[in-house]
């Protein structure tokens, strides 16, 4: 039996939709299986959001090298009674051999432009949208919501709390994964460090003060446990009292070589609430206690909290980090471009797709500083796009590299601790005003004269596609 | 290597937070592991929610029969430096011997009531607490939310569409079955068809048009191609002569037997279009191909369709169904409330809980319709409860089974069509006015005489733990 729980490595080919199949079925009757090139891109952001964090990228390289159908996988396939032996025989023996190119993981990137480009036969690369989309859009979602709580908290330490809340056990890693990339300082989430070697943190549940007789036994034996990982849980029942229960604590253990190491606030007014428990350590000498703060945080409240000087040293998130709760999902699609070497369009309204593979060209300035993206066709080289920035940018950077070639990687893997350096690098190379968290200025995008021309001339052609 | 994307078998114990692991350690030096009752419950809802729809349950139980960790988790603990190794050794012996209760799967429950009560020694029942938030939060969080969806629709067929914007792999399995469950008609997502045996549909995606010379000619191949099972995406260039290309074909088709189902409008207005394709359809006498839509549909939208006369015969729900989007999140939580047969509580600041383990008694009416709930202390039985209700119901049922005992469960496992009879059921016997989409009536729920006075006592007690 299948535990339920459990995703079956050969599962993973699975994340896809019916009609990839019943399409790659179509297409192989129909013998059209030439080089397609899909592109995938997020269509638009709310105002409030003013850049995204690209992470995922691995793990669908990782999946596109494994991919294969296996028998299990066929004879379901088979029960569908829709497709011929024929088609199943070649299902069986599908890889991927064609070429991936993407911006790398961590990197920060706008709406519109194209993260990842697969290249290869039709029929198999148009099995991966699902895939691409599912993974690379949910890290990309969390990071980018994680970046703004990173932006928000002003250097104070974060914590991923979320995999409680977060959205399924697959999620959950994600998220640890992505906001670990996106800055945060380690997470709650045991499997994440095992994982990913993300550091762990923890404090204490209510239910263990619940689960003694009373709240200081509670605090001091825990203390003595774990002299090295102390942060006390103080709102079990009065929170100021508990403060002061932990200052009792802290200074009768400091005679075995104790160390209490923070309080933990998890409800209430965490402003008036830490202004007071600073109080309180302080006026008991305990200054290097300092203040950890829980409990339906995200970067407003954050960012609202040090604003008003709470004297917060630290923050665990959770909910609304692990599920991007005001935006939680991220409108991408992976889109056909060309086909065939010929570039193809959609024209649906509010959701036009762009021709053609492509490069996105970010212009630099003398600090290093984002000065700007141009949106052009594969094929233009950055000398060429130089001149179409104005005033020219000291140098200008093409952000997708090839990734993939033949089915094979042909670059050295990332480690999460390269992407989170990316991601760290790039934060700072951009301006300030973009990385408002209500108001962000929209950051510069403008499409090449080339793919410009290119625009125009397959409306022409998607006219006569319908005649 | 262990692939990414894929969650092994002897991670499943691992979903869990740091401090679960360091308060069992603490437990464990301190010999506190009396028999503990954990209640898991939702704390509160927004005002446009009204009920909910539990799932998850059968994963979770799952999960706590198979509960060991293994060597290599073993390794990790120790790898830490936090755990002593009479600890590990402890730890790898560890099995869950307790019993659970719960609401079955599918049940419609309200905020604050239990729908899980975990009991058995402290140390491992504490352990649970992430897999429960994580696992039954998710699968019902998504059961509701689509059950908001099947009472927009009328009776309208649904699919769930989610998967590409489903948090993860988890997240899409999770939402596919979780939908079904809550009335549905299937999914597009392969995985799920083949783990849940959830019916499959699909239709074609924009890059099967465009990877065609002609729209006309991309029809027509896909709809020879499977005959029994083509409905035609018509907005990839211009909606309407999308629509005219459609009943060319499918005219054209009749002769040879293959007959078109139905057409998808995936963008633009689509009441105005749906009304127009309709028009266009009828006139060509093809009364019988249906209008399927999708594109950012949500239970709003669907209701707002349908009452302005929008003649769709079915709706492909995706992204704001599968993350819930305007609640991405459930308020649950998995909190101790008994302790060596003594009931506990905290008090924290709006987030105080209630002591003891308990049942929910539900009151039904002659017509068999829910008339309110009441929350009671575990031993109170059905008889005195009724007492509690004014005016007095047709009969009272206890919510909570057990379904585990030492370690083992004791009632055959329902399978997705029974938990899904029984939320039909369930939905039915709710009266209308608590499903209202916006403004829902709040549903009676009140505590028995008996709680309320340990709700008191334990106030008291709380006090004097912090002393």
């Amino acid at each position: 039996m299948t535990i339920d729980l459990r995703l079956e490595p050969n599962e993973m080919p699975l994340l896809m939709d019916l009609y990839h199949l019943t399409m790659a079925a179509s297409f192989f009757e129909e013998g059209l299986n030439d080089t397609a090139c899909f592109s995938m891109w997020v269509r638009r952001l709310p105002p409030s959001r003013g850049f995204l964090v690209l992470a995922g990228i691995e793990r669908f390289l990782e999946a596109l090298e494994e991919f294969r159908f296996d028998q299990a996988a066929l004879e379901f396939f088979d029960s569908l009674k829709l497709f011929r032996k024929e088609f199943l025989d070649y299902l069986a023996t599908l890889r991927f051999d064609g070429e991936v190119r993407s911006m790398p993981e961590g990197a920060i990137f706008f709406a519109e432009e194209p993260v990842l480009e697969v290249r290869g036969p039709l029929i198999v690369t148009q099995l991966f949208e699902t895939l691409a989309l599912n993974q690379i859009g949910m890290a990309s979602l969390i990071a980018s919501k994680a970046a703004r709580c990173f932006v928000a908290a002003r250097g104070r330490r974060l914590i991923d709390f979320g995999l409680r809340r977060s959205q399924g056990a697959d999620a959950g890693l994600i998220a640890a994964r992505s906001s670990y990339l996106a800055g945060f300082d380690g997470t709650a989430s045991v499997l994440a460090g095992k994982r990913y070697n993300i550091p762990l943190f923890g404090t204490m549940a209510h239910s263990y003060i619940m689960a003694h007789e009373s709240e200081r036994e509670a605090f001091a034996s825990f203390a003595r446990n774990f002299p090295r990982l102390t942060t006390l849980l103080v709102d079990t029942y009065d929170t100021l009292r508990g403060v002061k229960n932990a200052c009792i604590v802290a200074r009768e253990l400091a005679r075995e070589g104790v160390r209490v190491q923070a309080v933990r606030l998890d409800s209430g007014d965490l402003l008036e609430l830490s202004v007071a428990a600073r109080r309180i350590l302080d006026q008991e000498g305990l200054n290097n206690v300092s203040i950890f703060a829980s409990g339906n945080l995200d970067e407003y409240k954050i960012d609202g909290l040090l604003r008003a000087g709470a004297p917060i040293d630290g923050f665990g998130v959770g909910s609304a980090m692990v599920t991007s709760s005001d935006l939680p999902c991220l409108d991408a699609v992976y889109k056909l471009v060309e086909y065939g070497g010929k570039p193809r369009v959609k024209c649906s309204i509010d959701k036009a797709t762009l021709p053609g593979s492509k490069q996105v060209f970010r212009a630099l300035n003398r600090d290093g500083k984002f000065c700007g993206d141009i949106l052009a066709l594969r094929e233009e080289s950055a000398q060429t796009i130089m001149q179409e920035f104005a005033p020219p940018p000291e140098r200008v950077e093409p952000l997708l590299t090839i990734q993939m070639q033949q089915g094979r990687r042909i670059l050295p893997r990332p480690s999460l601790n390269d992407a989170r350096s990316l991601f760290l690098a790039n934060l700072k190379a951009l301006e300030p005003r973009y990385k408002d968290l209500t108001n962000p200025a929209v950051y510069p995008l403008k499409r090449s004269a080339a793919l410009n021309a290119m625009v125009i001339e397959q409306r022409l052609w998607a006219q006569k596609q319908q005649s």
